[in-house]
């Protein structure tokens, strides 16, 4: 029996996403989409702006745009909603979702850090899903909230693990060059990005900076704990770039690196926590190392492992921090958002959680 | 009287910029263009591909252009040569030019680390001219060569004055997103770059990492010593941008920065090294600090001080190497190449060299 | 006495243009800038996401924005409003600005077609102006309206006109390629044309067809007749360029074209209207022919004559209409709205009409 | 028995195309891939700077390249060559080829007007296949030569011929708005086209409109004779597109069309030679009519059908040739190019000429 789900939020580029991995995703049924009042009542096919450069699918054609109202998620027996909302939006009906039985995973910036809310990059940090069972007992909700990390930092995570496991970190500093779907399909105006660079995008350098320690924490049993052994220092730029963002990393390790070695690190990711569990949406390679000089690269690299897998390269000495420095690129919208949100699902139903 | 000046590698990208800023210049008069031997004896305007956002100056319009040939320029009377010749060919004939009596100010990267060789930031280190003195001397020229540094270096070591002069200096991170002119008219296919990142510029880290140092080193007399107080890590992008060179800076000083006054620090550059000197093409403003959250940006402040202020934004705290990090913008035509080395003929005019 | 005038809308990408034209205008004084609600009271530099490539004009930095109101305008003793609003509120001031004595100029599309109603590329039509008494005495005005052409329509029919005269037109063709600042700061999601096309702009295809023949009609004393000699189809595509449109133009005409004498038909432009004027923003060249096979190209040539001339290239003949073909460049925010609004001020000035 | 096939030119971005299409392909083994002299011996995914949106095939990775050498190609038992390979090399060894038995698909210009040699766009005119006995006579060739029309000739004829047979064709012009993969792999350099647009494509126009009448004239039994019913009148250009070709079209036809059923007319193409042969590369809709205002757009639309359909929208009436306009949008380098090459060989395949 598929699972019932739901995506809140399903015309923007990261609910177009959802769509796409769950319409025939082999163990969950889309039984639900939502978007705004005004569509409400129209078919998903007749509203959405479908720009990804997968075809939409046929099954998602035909669904009913219907308002968001918890109610009728409850009425319809979803199982899990997927959420793609803004932040305002979100705020309103995560936890009354989660408060009336339904398990929410998701994307919304909300409560990200609250010690009991899973943050969950599952390769990375699969056991805090634990904090599920403190989160009902202390909140009294028969649902469940967790959520997928800010984009920046799910990519820049994964490639931190498996050094910190070897070598040990104190300090990371990244700097960033963003794709345009992390704005949405109309944050970012041509006019401001055409042979141009923007060096803001609100909220995100702190958002790399916590969320970071929280996702590579320690669920103590009771809350989870942020990991207080390095520091992280963001500069996020947006950059006309379709999709995928590419992020140039420098660290300082606790031991002595042997350049040689990191790339072999990476690749055999040892203590990733879902290796063995055959999750559908699981890369086969959590980091694919290019040897290439100039590699990875946003447009050739951001769809491998089906837009999960990281892609580092140009892994070399950092003098300056006796450390590393390496060029990586992530699928935003993938790794970075949808992908690692029904991953995190697949995670639960194989944890009997959902 | 005006100074007879040649430019050599006159078709390119840097070598329109010297053409524009020669061409009408008050102390220069533009005498030769060299480029290469296929299109000796056509009108400049008949064989460049024009791109630069001026119009071409009338003047050069009807220059000849020759080919690359040290008797004849010698013939000429040619007081300095712009050289913005590949490396490969520059090698070969500035030593000649030099023993000859030709003052060269030169774009190439050979020579740039050579001990009685300035490269020159004239704000930053207008007095290692006195370097050509040794030169001279133990080389046996009665020219010169002095060096324009690589563009990135250019550009980052106009904003680590300041703070090196107020607060000194441990560690500087930089990562780039570079321009497309760096690599020439035609050294970027568009199938490469568009909706893409290329995140590998050949010589480019090394580069950055010494020149920056030998910048900001000291002449004492006999030679220019490297500064070995800091250390500089460079990753460097290359981005779909026309013009301008951006980076990210993360710096560790040795004292504690008061991250308020930083830009007022860089505002005053007390140090200026050509501050009186009525410089043509010095800029009134060497640095220029932005405030709005959003700036500076390459398309809109590119051009800032006709492309020789560095404009600097989001200076903030850095919470991983207890310091502070920023973002800056700088044309690396003009600061980074063109407009630096008419800057440097101005200062070897005021000195009396040329 | 300067002429006391006011920018309707100033803070657009339009409104920018007309803010940067009239700073420093001999004959204006920029006395009025208007802006949404939400903004009034804040200065224009304050509220203005400037983007053009000239700087903001000092004058203008400290203009405080004000709401649109009729009566403050009349209070201000406005001489002209320069209007660049959408058109659902250009509809609703621009009557009774006119009706208070206020000369409106105006980018919006609203009355284009009305035969009272001037709708002025001076070159062409300067002589249309002549309607405003007809629209005064029948529309009990002490003000008038005069409206700018649509940006495509202005570019195309400047190249007609010579042609027009020296061989007769019967049908044109005319395929675009349109910067992205004719939608506005922001109307072009960057996720829509990166990499793309976007093969249809509302209302475009219908005003060049029609505003065409009403700019090349005739003013009988009463009316503006349409021209109804030649027909025209264009098909309108947003491309990704910053500003400029493109045109591909193919003409039948009734006279059997010279193709080596079309260039200098339009070089020469016989029946300017304005040529003896000496209208400040009157382009010394309103066409420009340029011979080389691959331009005029939007970046390079949409700033000619200050924004205001057009750029023509490869004029060859058309074995489908045995008549010529055309490339053509024209910037649409200067020649195609702001630039032709000042220069129809002028106008009007000159005829002692404002 | 799958038949023996080789790339020539195979790491050019037609090239890879054609890799692509023939690793795994039914009825085709690649058995050698060729490139410059001084690639010779080294494998394939050593070599090439693959680009295109699909993974290189596993088999292709390992195949090693060799030099263009005939004796080679017909010592491997080669039974048909795809030639990806500059016209002026092309010249040289197709002619010895078929003289030397090889089936020869080629994509080069060369002897694409030649009455003996087809000119193939399968669905329109596979019959002209019959000319390969005609030229095998009289040239005494074993092998054969036929030919890919150029790209935009390709699609532009798709979309022509329904609307020929339903209505008559009088005159056609088309306004182009080209991908960059037209000019290879590095023909446009970045600084040339970004924020602009190349209003020149060499050869391109001519192409247009003499291919055009070919391939839609008739085989007489001993020559092609070309269509002289129409003219066809381009304007090609090139932009910011990775992939894909735009067209605007405009057509005058004999008979008087009813918009409404042009859609229709282009949907069932009654005429589609290739429609009952089952032709693996086949599109089961060679022209797809998209209903929205706003399509096709060549991100989201060139690769319906695997890069073989067209895709059309806009038809709507055109009053200046009492015809029909519309916009359409088609592979460059899969129709226009390696796509129709493979179509080919497979319908030579099915005619046992292969």
């Amino acid at each position: 029996m598929k699972k019932r789900v739901a995506v809140l939020g399903a015309t923007g580029i990261v609910g177009q996403r959802f769509v796409s991995l769950l319409a025939n995703h082999p163990w969950f049924e889309l039984s639900m989409v939502t978007a705004s009042e005004k569509t409400a009542g129209k078919r998903y096919s007749q509203v959405v702006k479908w720009i990804i450069e997968k075809p939409m699918p046929n099954q998602a054609e035909e669904l009913v745009l219907e308002p968001l109202n918890v109610s009728r998620i409850v009425e319809e027996k979803i199982d899990a909603a997927f959420v793609a909302l803004p932040k305002e939006v979100a705020v309103e009906v995560e936890i009354e979702l989660a408060r009336r039985g339904i398990i929410v995973i998701s994307n919304a910036s909300n409560m990200r850090l609250e010690p009991d809310i899973p943050l969950l990059n599952p390769e990375i940090n699969a056991d805090h899903v634990e904090a599920i069972e403190v989160q009902r007992s202390s909140r009294k909700w028969s649902g469940a909230i967790v959520k997928v990390p800010n984009c920046t930092t799910a990519i820049l995570t994964l490639t931190l693990k498996p050094i910190y496991d070897e070598y040990g970190l104190k300090r990371v500093i990244v700097a960033t060059m963003q794709g345009l779907s992390g704005a949405g399909l109309t944050g970012v105006p041509s006019m401001m990005i055409l042979d141009n660079i923007i060096p803001y995008i609100e909220g995100e350098e702190e958002k790399v900076e916590t969320e970071s320690r929280k996702i590579m924490g320690l669920f103590d049993g009771n809350t989870i704990v942020f990991n207080n052994e390095f520091t992280v220092s963001a500069s996020c730029h947006r950059v006309m770039v379709l999709e995928g963002h590419s992020l140039a990393v420098f660290i300082e390790t606790n031991e002595r690196v042997d350049v040689d070695e990191v790339a072999r690190v990476m690749e055999e990711f040892k203590n990733n926590k879902i290796k063995d569990m055959s999750l559908p949406t699981a890369p086969l390679k959590p980091i694919i190392v290019r040897r290439e000089i100039d590699r990875p690269q946003p447009r050739l690299d951001r769809l491998e492992g089906n837009g999960m897998s990281v892609v580092v390269g140009r892994i070399r000495e950092d003098k300056a921090l006796n450390g590393i420095k390496y060029f990586a690129v992530g699928h935003n919208t993938l790794r970075g958002a949808a992908g690692t949100g029904v991953l995190i699902a697949e995670l639960l139903v194989k944890k009997n959680i959902l």
